[in-house]
């Protein structure tokens, strides 16, 4: 049996979550530095469905808003609808608030906003149960299924019913296979039973797993896909901070493996975190060429190319940059391209305690060394930053070298000034070069000047005055208090 | 059944830890940055006994110094009361030493003071267990109890006996419940008990246990409090390093959890810690304000609370601090008020890369950057530092520009005086400002500027030489070695 | 039964290891810093045999020029010999290749170049299981042998043969004992036994393990040495990444063990690193007197001391060094000697975000502090440089105050210069000193100055331009775009 066309998706996500005590709306909570509905709907995204209804409620705006900004990106062939949950009166209520967008025809999957990690082969897997005489109930087996409804099974193992814990028996509690809420039904049987749901129970809610009875009772079969034991976490629910925290381990758990598969040395996979860039409803992507090693507690966000033989040493820091092959990234790097990217050439040697700001745009062979601010500036091929110094809004040449404690003041107290530094320049230590400001090729800046006029290639400036000497100087004495 | 009043305590704390390998006495061996003996005199302080016997031998001076500097912080309903092991016999030799302080009537609580986790709630439980006809035992269910001694008990549950595991059966040693060590009994039938204890056996030592045996043939029923396998590590004695780093992340995960369950988002529950300050006594207190988040790897000591809204990046190590709301904290930042405190306003950004000493008063929106030392300083709103700076001794007025590079030069070598710059004030890359010293607010001080003199509001002050520019100068040749 | 002499050894080392995406042979892959294959040849030295046939094939060049390099270190008392395997044809093609460099008598040990975690007490009793008439095979326990040749034993506990997952049946496939491919022989049997291997079979490769069921037909015994479960990492083998990573953080966490049982207190022995120093293929060695405390997260690589009493902050490096007693190195600090090494004295105080690198030599209680680097110079006791500052090529000397900012500028653009500072200078901040240099004793350096020439004792030296203050300076307006 298959899936009748066309699909369609619904979208739980209107719960407050108050167990995570927090202004905001639970599926925006962040998971992997996006929120929980991007996942969602991302997964969502890969099944290509004609129409995806997002139930939301509290924090509406917000949820609303989110969607409606990163649809583009996570539903590019699927058309988003909106649907209003005021009130959260069960998961049956909310699927109701859904139906009138909801065509009569084809397949109606039903997701949860707070089940992120759900893969879209297993949502797949899910509605290929569904048909027009059968439904697809997405459930896994748990070694500890205290609390969960149960699926019963008959002797030919049918689903017979969804039994709540409340609800079941010792035998019945005995069940591991346990029901996800995620499940895929003919349209138009279910918006027959969502007319029939009642409220009729102690907590006085409407809720989604009647369908299941109402179908066994109209003898459509329930088809279950049974996630084994190491995969239920496909199906785990976030509903406390606990939750969302051992949901982000799995996360990234994941996404080591898949680094590692992929050849990536990683010398600690628990210590290992890739991340959206921030503001983007998209996974974060680290793209590495062979012979790539990755030592403990590196943090990666955004889109990160890595070339081959690169190492990056421990408890980096890499988001939105471009690294070149053989580069050697050392241990507390923070790399950060935001929306303007780094790049780093090949052989390029960084840190250790370096920062590489925002238009950091370094050649091959370029050091930046410890205590070193890099922002908006090329470094030409083999130009070297060692010691303690900032480089902002320059354009350094081949060769140069830039001296412990040099700055670029860039800043007028108004407005950002250009330095251009040409190719074999040496500036001397606790140099300031006041832009806007040229240094000509060849040219050496004194230790210690302070410069903001030109200077002819191959000169030396320098601002000094003469040293006066004091013999026998006193230094001040300790003040008794 | 209910304890009989009055409670009295004793606390075994005499013993060397020889496997620890280490001057100080066991029971002073940190745990979350304090003292086991700390974790359980606080623990014993929440049962508000009329009296706690500590029992000390080995650094026995150390352990009643630290006990007496804290007992006020850690038991202060609590009388202390020190007995002395001079020699270690056995735990019933030790137990012998606190009998001359010990009431006839009421009940007694006995702790070990390398069981530093076991919680008030329980010991409560245990207390609750005793009578003047009846023993409270603490016991645990443990997955693998090989080396325990097993709880016997008889066809209806009672307990008979606690059998050493060396002297067990194969029946016995099957038996997975275990003893702690830890017991409640009434205390004029202790004192007969600890009459009569005899050191006739392998080690010639006196055993506590053997006062289980007595009871028994006495008629004194054992109640047994038994934890449950998953909460057995509350009796975890510490003997060792391995120990000692196991109780660590068993203590370290437990707090974790509260401050999940308290709404804060822990990136990684496995990577935070929350450590008393250095030399208190008491357990590091984090307050947050919700929808907080802390990156992994953050270390928390003493009391530190974070308004709500704000992020603290990965690896911060944060101290005696009072953060606000919608604080951003990057990586790599470490505060540490000591004594003085720190405060952070709200919407201030800090680091990465920054330092933050005791005294550092920052207000609203301050931003603090890479590579930069604040200590003693008050930072008015919206005042800046962002690069490779100093600040020390300093007041800083609202909206300062604090150059890269910039420094106040605190300390003529003998004294600290401050310096006062007041709003609106510029302050150009490498500058010096040499205290005592005044910048007037909207001043301007040029870059690479050594001032020493107050500089009067609206000005100018620039120190520099006229640069001297050499044409076609010749740098030095490489020698040859 | 004992093993005959002399005892040879195989080490196969030929595989390239395709999942590991890596241009680098299988063998070269780094675990703790150092080749799989130092590992296996570390431990195969410990055994002091007489020969080792090292069989080569993928990158064999390569392969053979590390063991040639190394075999110094690794195989103090054992001959090397190279044996080549151009294609590789199986396991018992492999051994096939060395069989013209083995004797005719005594054992032959075979090892797997992958399986590197092995130890060397496993291995002796794997040879003293051998005997002319007897095989030693090294088998382990495993929870979930699912894949690996299982052991059948007949009623009598007798190895009767391996079989291979694919082949076994579901009785074979339930035997948890696996083989680990690593076996002592009889020297001429093995060498018939290799005369007589065949490829037909469905991957045409010849089988070592084909020997084991040769051996039972020619009556010779097989001797199982069963590692259990909590042993079985011993046999380990890497192939991917992901095997790679496990197997690092098991040799970490060994280490880590090795390291408290000596009583280092690790404050989470789950984030500890010890490694080889870079390019050397024996492993770090780390060495701490008592008291030594470690926090979380640091590496540590190469030949590390560390003296009683002395604190390592959290996130730091520390390689190549030798600290004193009573240190306190705080959190983020990078200390790395490399070939010179870094000598701390007693009482320094390191950091936080400090450091050293080779050739820092610090005496009794000096104090390096945030954003400073030190590198190829020496301090005396009591010397200070708290802040933002760089020593290179400097002889400090007692109780200098080497102030923030402060640089010594020992490169001129093509050499390396000398500065020395005598005993009780006081450099002022943001100063440049311009190698070579001599700052006389008790001298004085202001604020600011940059200086190039020798300072007599006790002067104050200073080089600053009068300031120049302009009254109500109008500084620039932001431009409008």
């Amino acid at each position: 049996m298959t899936a009748s066309s066309p699909l369609s998706i619904v979208v739980l996500a209107a719960g407050k979550g108050t167990r995570m005590k927090s202004r905001l709306p639970k599926v925006l909570q962040p998971l992997g530095g996006r929120p929980m509905l991007a996942h969602v709907l991302h997964t969502a995204g890969a099944l290509c469905a004609e129409r995806l209804v997002l139930v939301s409620g509290h924090g509406g705006d917000w949820v609303r808003q989110f969607a409606d900004q990163h649809a583009p990106a996570l539903l590019p062939n699927t058309q988003l609808i909106h649907a209003e949950q005021p009130q959260q009166l069960g998961t049956g209520h909310a699927v109701q608030q859904a139906g009138a967008h909801l065509p009569d025809r084809g397949t109606v999957l039903i997701l949860l906003g707070d089940v992120p990690l759900v893969d879209a082969e297993t949502l797949q897997q899910v509605v290929a149960c569904c048909s027009d005489s059968q439904i697809g109930l997405l459930t896994a087996e748990l070694v500890e299924p205290h609390g969960y409804g149960r699926i019963a099974r008959d002797a030919q193992g049918r689903v017979q019913a969804i039994v709540e814990h409340k609800d079941a028996n010792a035998q019945q509690r005995a069940i591991r296979e346990i029901n996800s809420g995620i499940m895929a039904l003919p349209a138009h049987r279910l918006k027959a039973w969502l007319n029939r749901l009642d409220n009729d129970n102690a907590q006085g809610e409407y809720y989604l797993t009647d369908v299941i009875a109402m179908a066994v009772a109209d003898q459509v079969a329930v088809q279950a896909h049974c996630l084994p034991v190491h995969q239920s976490w496909q199906v785990g629910g976030i509903n406390s901070p606990a939750q969302l925290a051992e949901a982000e381990r799995r996360y990234q758990r994941l996404q080591a493996e898949a680094a590692m598969d992929a050849g990536v040395r990683l010398v600690d996979p628990a210590r290992f975190e890739l991340r959206a860039a921030p503001g983007s409803a998209l996974p974060g992507a680290l793209t590495c060429e062979s012979d790539v090693e990755i030592d403990i507690g590196c943090i990666f966000a955004g889109d990160v190319r890595i070339g081959s033989g690169s190492r990056i040493g421990a408890y980096c820091h890499i988001s939105q940059a471009d690294l070149g092959a053989d580069c050697e990234v050392l241990p507390y790097s923070h790399i950060d391209g935001e929306a303007a990217g780094v790049v780093v050439g090949n052989g390029a040697r960084i840190g250790p305690f370096a920062r590489l700001r925002p238009g950091a745009r370094l050649a091959e062979d370029v050091h930046i060394g410890n205590f070193v601010e890099v922002k908006n500036s090329t470094l030409a091929r083999g130009a070297k930053a060692n010691h303690l110094a900032y480089l902002g809004d320059a354009a350094v040449g081949e060769r140069v070298n830039y001296g412990a404690g040099a700055i670029t003041a860039n800043y007028d107290g108004a407005n950002k000034h250009r330095t251009i530094i040409e190719a074999d320049v040496h500036i001397g230590s606790n140099s300031v070069l006041v832009a806007p400001l040229t240094i000509g090729a060849g040219a050496t800046v004194g230790a210690g000047s302070t410069l903001s006029r030109d200077v002819p290639a191959h000169a030396l400036a320098v601002t000094r005055a003469n040293a006066s000497v004091v013999p026998d100087w006193q230094r001040p004495a300790k003040k008794k208090d």
